[in-house]
Parts: C-alpha cells; structure tokens; sequence
C-alpha cells in the first residue's frame, strides 16, 4: 500500500526559488579578486540563474553534462551551484591547488564541456588548455570591461552571456536521483575519484544542515564561509543558506586575519565554517590590533582537528561557541557533528573541551559503525577501535566510471578508511588516520604518490614519507629516502624532481636519508615504526614558524 | 545520469534505531491514566517497539495493514507510532472525542484490523464493537493486572504480547513510498476524509520540523506535547524527538493548568506544542498561585491562532517565547512556522506582535499561493486575498479510496481551504475559512477577526461570529459571545469596544450571550453546530428590514 502524498521531486532549484520568493532582500556579499566588495541579493540572483540557465542551454549543453568551474568563493560561483544542476546538468567544482596535470586528469575524466573560471586562473588553465580534450569553452567569470588578453579558445564573458538571456526561466522537474554535482577526492592510492552528487542527496543533506542539532544554519544568520567552494559542496551551505535565507559572505582568496576581520564586522557574521588555520592568522590580527569579533556566535570547524588552545581562546577570549564537524567529499560532507548534548554543557570547562576535540556525535541520517580487519562488528564502548564504516542517503556508493571498483561492502556500507572508536553516548574519535594520508591545512595529501614520484628519481632506491606536526598547517610530509647504490643524490636535488611533478604544497618540508627502512613480513614499509622513529623530530619549517610565533 | 549517492529508503523505523543508539539514555515520561508517571527511556523503547513488531506479526498483522488506535499521548501510543510503520502496517490514530458513530465510519472505512486503546476508552469501544466489521482483535494498553472486565471480545494484553517476544527485530527495508500511518480529518461538509502518509513524507517532514528556522527541536529540549498523538502525527514530534534524541513529556489525559505545571517544573520542559486554549488554564494557575515556569524558552502555537493578550502574557510575564504554526491534518502538519526574520527582533513589541499573530512564514518544502475564484494566481502584497493553495513532499494528494474525488489542481496544488494573503516578506495571514467568510453586499467580512477582537475585550472568555441570512445584505454578523467570569458586559458595551477596532459595516448586526460554545475534538469552534443552533434566529437588522419592506 502506498501513501497518499505529493510525488514532489527533490529539486535544486526550489531551494533558491525559496530564497527568492521569501527571503528575497537577504544579502550576498562578496570580496572580489580585486579587493572590492559586490553586494546582490537572492532575488537579483536567482534572476541571475535563470539568465545563466538559459546561457548553458543556448551553449548547447545538456542533461548529464558536466561543466566545470575553477573559482573563488563568490556570487558568481554561487550562481554556478544551482544553474548548472538546475538545467539537468553537472556543476564540477575543481580545486585550483591541484598541479595541472591533475587537474587535466580530472577535466578529462570527467568529460568537461565548459569551464568557468575566475580571472585569477587564466594563466593556469591556459597552460594546460591544450590537454584538456573535452573543454569546447571557457567561460571568464568577469565584466566585459575586465576580459583580459588570452590565449585560450572560445574565451565568452560572463556577464555578456547573461546580459542577452532572459531572467525568466521555468526550472524542469526531473528524476530526483539525477546527478547534480561533482568533486573529486584524492585518495591515498590510485587516481582521483569523482563523487558524483544527486539532487536528492544534495536536498536531504540541506535539510540537515539546516537541523538545530547540526550547524543550524537559519534566516538570521549571516554565514561566512571560509571553507572553498570547490571543497565537498562547501560543506552544503551555499544550498543551505539558500534554503533558509540565511546572509552569505564570501572571502574570495582574502584569508588574512585583516582581511576577514573586516568583513565579519562590516557584514555582522554570526556563524563561520572552515578549517582551523585560517582562525589562527585571524586570532594572530586581533591579539596584534586589540581587535574583537562581537557578532560571531558560533563556528564550525572541520576538514581537521581543532587545537584545544585555539578552541579555548575562541570560547574564552571572543565568546565564539567552537564545534566540531566530521566528514569527506563522500560524506556530501556532514557525517558527525560537535554540539554538547543535553546536560554536558553543566560540565566543567576541560571536560567539555575534550568533549569537543572528539569528531562529533553522530546525527539522523548518517548510520555509523566500527569494524575489525575481518569486517565483524565492534563494541561502541570508546575503548574497541576500528575502521568507520557509514551509510545514509547523502553518502557515495562509488565512484564516477567505476574507478576504485566496487566500494561497499555487501551490507552497503561505505568504508572511511579512517580508524575510530565510538563511545555510548554516540559520539566518535578518530584515532589513527586513513593509512597514509596527511591532512596539511584542511587538505589531503597522499603519501604513496609522493613516495613513487620520489622513488622516480634514479637516485633514489626506496621512499616514505610520513606526516609530522606543524603548528600552522596541522601536519606537513617528511619525505625518508634510502639512496640507490652510489647515488649522491641531495634532499634539494629531490625536491626540485618532485616539483617538477606534483603541486607545490604536496612538496615535503624536509628530506632525510636512511640506509634502510623498516617493513612488514610482506613487504610493506612499516609506516608505524617510522612514526615512531621521527617522533622527536621537527621539521625545519615548524622551527621557523616556532619562533615566529615564540 | 544519474548520481551514485547511496539510494537509501527513507524508513520510519531508523528514526527509533537513531534515539536508541545515540541517546539511548534520553527519557520519555508519561503521566498515566491513574496519575503516576511512568518513565523509560530512548534504548528500553526501542526494544518495547522489537518486540511489538514481533506480536504484530505473530497476530497475522501484515504490510499494508491497518492497526488503529485510541489513546491518550504516552509511551505505549508512542510505541505504536514506530513499530506498526516499521513492520509495513499502518498505524491509523483514531481521535476519541468523535462521537461513536464517527469512529464506527472511520474504523470501518479504513478496514482497520487490530485495535489499540488505552483503558479509559474500553467503555466507548464497547458500546460501537458490534458495528466494527473488520477488527479481529482489541490490544488493551496496561499490564495483566490492570486487565479490566469488558465485553469486548479477542481482547489481549499490550504488556503481555510484549513479554512474550523478543526484543531484537530486524526492520525490513521497502519502498519509502509505503503507506506509513492514517489520520482521518472531519471536513465540515461530507464524510471524514483519510489521509495516508508514507515513510518517505513522514522523514521529510521530521528533518524539516528539526530545522533551526521551524520548531527547532534538538537534543537539549524536554519536548511538552499537549496537542494529541491522534491529531496529525502530534504535529511530527514523536518521530522529530526520536532524530535527535530530545526528551519527551506526555502529559496524558491531564490539561488542567496544576497538573502540567508540575510536570513543566519536575520535567524541565524547554518547549510546548498545542492550542491556545491550554495555555488558559495554566496561565490561570500560575496567576492565581504566583507560580512561574522558567525553564521554557518557547511555545508553538497551532490549530488556532492566540489571542494578543495571551501572547503578551506568555512573553512578557513568563519569558516563553510564542510561536504560531500553521498546518494541517494533510499537510503532516507543518505548513508555515511564525518565527521572525532577520532583523524583526529590533522592531518594537507591538509590531513584532503583530507579525507573530500572522499564521506565519513559508518554509523550505512547502510551496504556497494564493487564487481567486477561477484559480488565477494573486499577487504576494499582502493585500489581496485567496484561497490558499500548497504544494510539497508532505502535503496529501488525495483521501484514501478517492473519497473527495480529485483534490489537487492541473498543476499539483492543494487546495487548503483557507483564504488568506501572502505579503512579500513571505508571511502567510488567513483571512477565513473558505465557507465561514461572511459575504454582505458582495464584500467579505472575516469571521476570525471579528472574533478575535471581540476576545480581546476583557469581559469576554470565547467568540464566535456566523453569517445570517439578510433580505438586504445577503449576510450579516452574528457575535455569539461567552462572558468572561464575574463579567457582566453587555453586547452594546462590545459592539462600542468593536466600532473602535473594525470597519463600521462589519459590526455584527447583533450580539448574544452563550453559557458555552460547541468545539470540534481539536477544540475549534463548531460553526456548522452553530449554524444549527441560530438557523431560526432572525437578526433585528433583519427584522426591521422585513417591517421597512413588509
């Protein structure tokens, strides 16, 4: 027997429809790649997305079409994010930091027609514009009056396109389980794997975050997202805002303490979301200039742990309450999140400190569970660890063309590749890191592709590399390299290899020689054991940042 | 294309398995039919549900079933809520203030097969028994030994069917588009009308009603539920409660303003959903006993608008925040919430007032507007006037086994009914019910207004206005009031006090005193009962008009 209900399809495009509709003076503001600040509202935008939806049709882009963009946190961006799914196809949102040979990897993968791109990436894209096969477009993300000189092909202006669109335009309804959206994850091994989000999945994961328990996104929040939109849908709050008619601000590439101190206090931000290390350099600014940040409630951190000193001094020196999310690109990304529950917020300050360092407590929607090497099911006592595994309707069951094969287990559940306890009370603490990955500043980097590129090198006979802290960018890659027989190869000989290949931030801090490296019976370099072994060890740019900040 | 985001079913039953696993501790409290209070929690619940499962099972209870229930709001009906939709059946709330003849048509309409009471009720079943034709066996809800004698017969005992069962079930997964639970709504004219919700609206609608800009419900609230579990899921909260694992207060058959004080006070309610006319009472005990109940932060308000006064009075004397909701039975229910907007906090009292007394504003998921008498949409300025037409995952399509034809328009809209304006910030204000508008010489006079006016007048407990025939006007007003205690007002005293607040040709034509008014089980006014009642009265205007042309 079926229910009676409206077969109303989860659309993308209502959510900004709603927006304009009920909350149509509610504010969206943007530092440009100038420095100056743009102001629209979700009326203006929302008749902007219309005029751009008509563009990508009249650019003969279809259904499952994947357009890509390469930009900043801006109104544009955010026009991006519901035009492109609006019309039935892909917004493929790709991450400027990568090395262009990733990038022309993943553009080419994912059979991009059209990319848009802030002007701040016209030197990048052209030079990889040859190789990128499938690209018949670029779209600049600026005024007719700031096209620059290009050699790029089939260069359109933005607002041009728009200018000569109607902002009338009827979003179809479609299949809720249309593919909306698209980022790529750099896992630890093999090649970047595309998480193809859908409409419902995006839809489901609005509703969430908009929860009361999650982040809690409302109308009289001004957010302010400092997590890109290039990452994981940033963290779904251009949809959630949207859904809500909650203020948006938008930092464009200015993540100085400076910088974003004006713009909380010009904007009056109340919630802020992003990785810990850009609170540093604002807590570096007001400490210097006595400055403070009034208005911000709350901010959500993720992407990676929270110092508990910079969480104390967030909550006791600028009242701003700090919590915790966990999630990945295939998690949409909220998986946990950070809130104290009833009754723990009569706790004494150190005990709700640890509280908060944990990852999160789990949330409606996202099943959680740990398991042993052999997939059996552990205790949730906080004590057994084990891989997470996860499910829930804005979680990926594979990637795009199938790369990484089949990813769930026969149970559906997703593998996190994380190692974690869970506690009774529902809460979860990572407690060693997906195998071997390094988290620098919110961002993944893999060690086993740095480590082949390394053993590339003819003088190099094998190479590890490991993550050690750095108090500025969480950790940073220590590159181990036992030399080949009669090489005198040097660490800035490597060095310069390697950034002949990988991106510049990918490049280790430090190279150290071994004669040997420790393995397992089968082979494997014992990552365990020179963890330990490099524990006491401090890389050199740790030491500078040390007595900068001593 | 489709996403590769997991194709999760929305299931009712993962909403219980949520609250057990992390917030299995949370307390649900019930207030028995002899007074006691019963307490249990999130993880004993959840093996009560398994175990009901099984019992339904082995009762022969099968998918697409409908098992009925007349109870008050406690921890058994709770139990119901989750483990007939878990096993696939319907879980059909039958409201007990019907009059017999009522439940006997619902009962049988909806083939209902088993059915659930709470002891209070064993005398009414008793007496309709013979006419329900499909109900094979009655489920007492107490222990063995509260076991009554009764007529009744296959009669068993709640407590003893789960004793007899295992308390590990498996919930099935299936389709979320299933039927999940039945309510019957009484229309004014024709037979009651079935509306059937699914698993997938049901988890929709919980996600929305946890939403931080709707009813908010989080994990730190102590949830007071005053409106029904048989009126409209109990405006969601159960299944929202369970999503995030807030404590429950169910206050059982008991409304008098002592008895919920003293659950207010020992339970620690944050927040309290139900119909004004509850807060009357409390407000009186607390007035008279210098009594206060500071831990409530807010109060929804639904099923009819409150009074200014009482509003007030909440706000400024006790520190609860009002907020009216508006919905109905097939809108699941929540249609528009009353919080404020941005900024709206830093108008002064009276305006913001004034906004709360607006049903409220839209909310993401439910579309709205409004239309004249041929369907044609009418502009959002909050000054034109029409029926008001809906449309969302959570909205009906249409009244088990067609009853009522076709509901919806070419377009998927509902039809609610009500008239009301949109004004451009979104909020939603009814005007009138369709069929209790009052038409004189063309023009529309809103009974409701009226009638709220007229309560605002201290010497007066209730109001009700109805359109009597008129050989001039067509209609005219008919004030039916109800003094307040030791009020000695007279009708001229509120004609005069209305003249002051209404247009002059709304002034009703004549004034009557009434020792009470007839309400419907939701506590509305019966209009069509006072219709009945004053079908014979002759208004004077009437009267005169008769002599003048007679």
């Amino acid at each position: 027997m079926r229910g009676l209900m409206m077969d109303t399809q989860l659309m993308i495009s209502s959510l900004l429809r709603y927006a304009a509709d009920y909350h149509g003076d509610r504010e969206i503001v943007s530092r440009m790649i100038d420095g100056s600040i743009h102001r629209t509202n979700y009326r203006e935008t929302h008749k902007r997305a219309q005029r751009l939806a008509h563009a990508l049709e009249r650019l003969g882009v279809k259904s499952g079409d994947r357009v890509a963009t390469i930009a900043w946190n801006n109104h544009r961006h955010f026009e991006t994010y519901f035009a492109v799914p609006g019309i039935g196809a892909v917004c493929h949102t790709i991450n400027p930091r990568l090395f262009g040979e990733q990038i022309v990897y993943i553009a080419n993968h994912a059979e991009d027609q059209f990319l848009f791109l802030d002007l701040t990436f016209v030197p990048l894209v052209e030079s990889i514009a040859q190789e990128l096969s499938t690209v018949k477009g670029y779209l600049l993300m600026c005024g007719a009056d700031e096209m620059p000189e290009t050699s790029l092909e089939n260069v359109m202006c933005y607002e041009d396109l728009l200018a000569a669109e109607s902002d009338h335009y009827d979003w179809p309804v479609f299949d809720e389980n249309t593919a909306s959206s698209l980022c790529y994850t750099s896992g630890t091994t093999g090649n970047p794997k595309g998480v193809l989000y859908s409409h419902r999945s995006t839809v489901l994961h609005t509703l969430c975050v908009m929860g009361a328990d999650t982040i809690a996104i409302a109308n009289r929040d001004t957010l302010l997202a400092i997590v890109p939109m290039f990452h994981a849908n940033c963290w779904g709050t251009p949809y959630a805002c949207a859904a809500c008619g909650a203020k948006i601000v938008y930092p464009g590439p200015f993540m100085d303490g400076d910088k974003l101190h004006e713009l909380i206090e010009a904007e009056g931000v109340t919630v802020a979301l992003g990785v810990p290390t850009v609170w540093l350099g604002l807590i570096n600014y007001m400490q210097a200039n006595d400055k403070r940040i009034d208005t911000i409630e709350r901010t959500v951190i993720g992407g990676t742990a929270i110092p508990a000193s910079m969480l104390r001094t967030l909550e006791d020196d600028y009242g701003v309450q700090v919590f915790h999310a966990w999630g990945m690109t295939e998690t949409s990304p909220l998986g946990t999140t950070g809130r104290l529950k009833a009754g723990e917020d009569a706790l004494d300050t150190d005990t709700q400190t640890a509280l908060k360092l944990k990852q999160g407590r789990g949330i409606y929607g996202v099943e959680m569970k740990i398991v042993d090497d052999d997939g059996k099911e552990l205790p949730k006592d906080g004590v057994a660890s084990g891989e997470l595994m996860i499910r829930g309707p804005w979680i990926a069951k594979g990637y795009l063309k199938e790369e990484g094969g089949a990813v769930l287990d026969a149970d559906g559940w997703f593998p996190t590749g994380d190692i974690s306890t869970l506690d009774p009370e529902g809460r979860m603490q990572i407690t060693d890191r997906a195998k071997d990955v390094i988290k620098s500043g919110g961002e993944w980097i893999s060690s086993i592709e740095l480590e082949n590129t390394a053993m590339g090198h003819p003088g190099v006979a094998e190479a590890a590399v490991i993550g050690l802290p750095h108090p500025k960018w969480d950790e940073r890659p220590l590159l181990i390299a036992v030399r080949s027989e009669g090489s005198e190869v040097t660490g800035e000989e490597l060095t310069d290899f390697l950034a002949r290949k990988v991106a510049k931030w990918w490049l280790p801090d430090d190279v150290v020689f071994a004669d040997e490296l420790p393995h397992t019976p089968t082979g494997k370099v014992l990552k365990t054991r020179l963890r330990e072994i490099y524990a006491n060890y401090t890389l050199p740019t740790a030491r500078d940042q040390s007595a900068a900040t001593g």
